[in-house]
């Protein structure tokens, strides 16, 4: 059987940047070419970033996507790499829009496409036949769907080239990779990590292979992106499902394994499947290369470790894509801003971040003292900034009271945030977890400020499960533990007013968290979520709180999505809706 | 010929609100009833409210709107007009997922539905062939397309019966209108209002109906959801296109028009076309009714009130059906903030509005001058709150300067009309323009601050026109013009610094909203700016702005979506991307 040397490129693209995505293109094209790589695949939409939502609307960026292209060809040809195949993902297009254009608004005129480049050009080009429309994901939206499946023929192996949600949905191309007579199904991707993900996607790739009895070899970009997590975590498995492969999460990394596939054969193929004869005869194991090096095998890390380091991984690449260079955040003491300070300095080096101070006439002396302790341990840099000076003169002037006094308190901490970022140039980070953004239990405008909110789709009951595995991952490393004890068993408080504590308004977090996740994560009307056993009056006032806070979570920073259903972007609902536990 | 007299109900709904928008139902069908109609129609979605988004993922809210049809069609009963049929759009579920669950993601299990009730019963119904995904629109991702022509028989006439976007779109239901021989083309609607609609809208109801040679009826709701705006303006035309009733716009109306239809024949369907047989013996003419009223034909106004009038229930709807009573914002003296109140008290009453002054020791003679003079032209309820003591502390506190210490004044006001808002419940408006906005010429979390911002999608330069063309309706009324003469002609200034003006760092306004036009709402990219005449530096700048500031729209308030392509929800770009000009 003929034998092929497998590049997979775990590239990290900024949606947008052209000139920098094709960079590292080319880079990886090098490297795999030291590595005597058969062929280069990288990600879906490797040379624009994913999603490009509307972007896919304007011509001048379809154009300028697809010039990028031509130029990528073109420049790995001038590098010496002209002779190596390399497959790229992009959009195509200005074509005719597909849908009658009734009132200005924009029509898809786009196709998600997979390219191989070679000798300086783009030798073939297929497009993406199902475009997934749910959760995160807008495609029908914005493209016009592919209507075949594309063989390349390299190196006497024919390799079905497909696009991501093509590997997911039975029909289609993934359905005629037997009828195509493929030697190898590569699949490139732009697939977003949930928490659970690798329980779905790797045995997604080996069933893939073992129906078709075929080599998968599966690509997948890496970073964050806005709300998206991408966490590589490529492989290549064989027609038995064995694994010959697989990239670590979170990093740019180049995947190389040596496969023996089937040989390709001449057969005739039925309508709809298309085969282009791209690179050159069969090796068969007896060349002049060096030996191929052993393939890495990467093992997956346990869920909180998976789940910090995405958080990680995201609040590095919004900051860095964005051009900050240090973020800024309140620090009171309590679990929140604790583990946000963490995850900054693990993403940026404690140098970046900011730590402020802001006590009120209501702190107590632990939140003084945890929130020292906490901008010690971590190391990053440290102000304390009183709020009663600033505060008390907004409550004379305007004799506030109640809740509009507390509010003030949350909002001139806020004022203090913005106005060092304004003179330093720093991020604010919201520090606000998915439990409290859900109930509304913020100040809009106050705690609620920020560009990020690192931990926004973490609920509070794995706020403590995640402090407490990074200190004990610290003390694994015999390190000091980033995150003071007292913050993790303090009962949590907004210190908004005396003696206050969470739990005078809210359920016990153990039992918000659960209900939270039947209405939000599960989708579950109210009546539901009673018959789960949790009691009824406290249903009833959870799902009144989420249905009221809805439009605050609409002006929520953005962060990282880390749950299958959770705030923001895949999760529609109207602003002005009656509160109904529906 | 059968004479059918038609009823056209351009009902209010709230999304979700299952038991108001019913009640709005049973109204129009009592006085349908009194007016001697054999037939009511209410608008797409008329149960739930339109645009429902991921509430169509959510099993109990499709359970509970079902119910609610059932319900209705009792009560109708029960009221003694069950033998009136009543056609209402609700979604139809749930049903078998569309899509393979590859991820816990939701998933289209609706259809968007028209339900003919009769007798207490759902006799018939029928779902949206062609689901919009595009602009405002994201049906694709909600619901399951149908896959019929629905004809129901009424009063001896065949009713082809549609749903909004199969009427724009060739082939599907519309092209079978012929086939099905039906007397009177019934669509129901959710279309929104923008800017020109009539232009497209009136000519592909009259094009269908000459085309098919037959009767078109077109109702629509009415009414602000969020920042759609829906208008009403539902039509009967003839089969030659002449208008024979159409109702006035913005407003909840029931609209009467006897029409003479060709008479059902028992032909043959071809496959794909379902008839219904729902109620009673054909009429001639020669009943004992009285004479049907003389149909409403409503005038059309012209375009800047056509926007005012828009811009003014907008505003009613948000703050009516999100329960707030009153509205606070700051009154500068400027342009914005005039508007912004003079609209506020149309749609609420000035008793209802309440205007803050703000001034700083940078607000000119002119600023209060003006602030006082627009609060007592419209009267509103009116203070005055100077932000020197409140602003100082943060500066000395925080050794604030330039940018940052501009910022902190806008901000400071924030703060006074947020602790207004929450101690006497008002809903704060932020007064923001289209092109403020788009170039991020503000202040986040000072200026942009706020609930609803009424003129969001206005440019500037038409916010000008929009007060002088209210002026001179006042004037036209022998009343008091609303807007100070001297806020519509001194230069626009922010007066965070001595003698700032708004030409200091843009554009003049007129160049600046004709590249955002095309920029934006066009989807040119930067070169094709250029070749329309604008300077190429200018160009240059302006996109930068524009796309560095995507971010800070995504944050932005809800106001009504007035062009064919705005911001926010059908503007959908990544947050993380390189400025371009693409």
């Amino acid at each position: 059987m003929p034998r092929l040397r497998l590049a997979l490129a775990q590239t990290n693209p900024t949606v947008g940047d052209l000139e920098g995505n094709s960079r590292q293109i080319v880079e990886a094209a090098r490297r795999a070419r030291a590595a005597g790589a058969d062929l280069v695949a990288t990600g879906e939409m490797s040379i624009t970033g994913y999603p490009i939502e509307d972007l896919a609307s304007r011509p001048s960026f379809l154009s300028a996507s697809k010039q990028a292209v031509q130029e990528l060809a073109e420049t790995l040809a001038a590098e010496g790499l002209g002779d190596l195949p390399v497959v790229v993902g992009h959009p195509d297009g200005p074509f005719e829009p597909r849908l009658l254009d009734t009132s200005n608004a924009p029509t898809a005129i786009a196709k998600n496409c997979a390219s191989v480049l070679l000798d300086g050009r783009i030798v073939t080009t297929t497009a993406k036949y199902h475009l997934p429309n749910y959760s995160v994901f807008d495609e029908y939206r914005v493209f016009i769907p592919g209507d075949e499946l594309l063989v390349v023929r390299i190196r006497g192996v024919d390799v079905a080239l497909i696009i991501c949600e093509d590997l997911w949905r039975d029909g289609g191309p993934v359905g005629r990779v037997m009828d195509a007579g493929a030697g190898l199904l590569l699949v490139i991707n732009a697939s977003p990590w949930i928490a659970d993900k690798d329980e779905v996607r790797l045995p997604l790739v080996t069933r893939r292979a073992t129906e078709n009895d075929t080599l998968v070899a599966y690509v997948n970009i890496v970073g964050g992106q806005d709300d998206l997590l991408f966490d590589g975590d490529s492989v290549v498995v064989d027609g038995s499902g064995a694994i010959l492969a697989r990239a670590p999460q979170w990093e740019e990394h180049l995947l190389v394994a040596e496969v023996e596939a089937d040989a390709s054969a001449n057969r005739t193929l039925p309508a709809g499947i298309r085969r282009v004869d791209v690179a050159g005869p069969a090796y068969s194991g007896d060349d002049a290369r060096s030996p191929a090096p052993a393939a890495d095998i990467a093992e997956l890390p346990d869920d909180l470790e998976q789940l910090w380091n995405g958080l990680v991984t995201g609040l590095r690449d919004y900051v860095g894509k964005n051009g900050f260079r240090s973020v800024i955040l309140g620090l009171s003491g309590g679990i929140d801003s604790a583990v946000c300070a963490a995850i900054a300095a693990d993403a940026l080096g404690a140098s970046r971040v900011y730590g402020v101070s802001m006590p009120s006439q209501w702190s107590s002396d632990h939140s003084r003292s945890d929130a020292d302790d906490v901008a010690e341990r971590i190391g990053v840099n440290y102000s304390v900034e009183p709020i009663a000076d600033l505060v008390a003169p907004f409550e004379s002037q305007l004799k506030l009271t109640g809740l509009a006094a507390e509010n003030v308190q949350a909002r001139a901490r806020a004022l203090i945030l913005m106005g060092l970022s304004n003179l330093d140039g720093h991020l604010v980070l919201t520090t606000g977890n998915k439990t409290e953004l859900s109930v509304g239990y913020s100040t809009i405008y106050g705690d609620s400020v920020g560009g990020f909110a690192p931990i926004k789709d973490v609920p509070k009951t794995m706020v403590w499960e995640l402090a407490r595995w990074r200190n004990a991952f610290a003390l694994a490393q015999g390190l000091v533990e980033p995150i003071p004890s007292n913050s993790i068993t303090k009962p949590p408080s907004a210190e908004l007013r005396p003696g206050q504590v969470d739990q005078d308004t809210l359920p016990p977090y153990d039992v918000l968290d659960g209900i939270l996740d039947a209405y939000i994560t599960r989708a579950l009307g109210a009546a539901d979520v009673v018959a789960l056993g949790y009691d009824a009056a406290v249903v009833a006032e959870v799902t009144r709180l989420v249905d009221r806070s809805e439009w605050k979570r609409r002006q929520g920073a953005i962060g990282p999505k880390i749950s299958g259903m959770a705030f923001g972007r895949d999760r529609r609902l109207p602003i002005t809706y009656r509160p109904s536990g529906l």
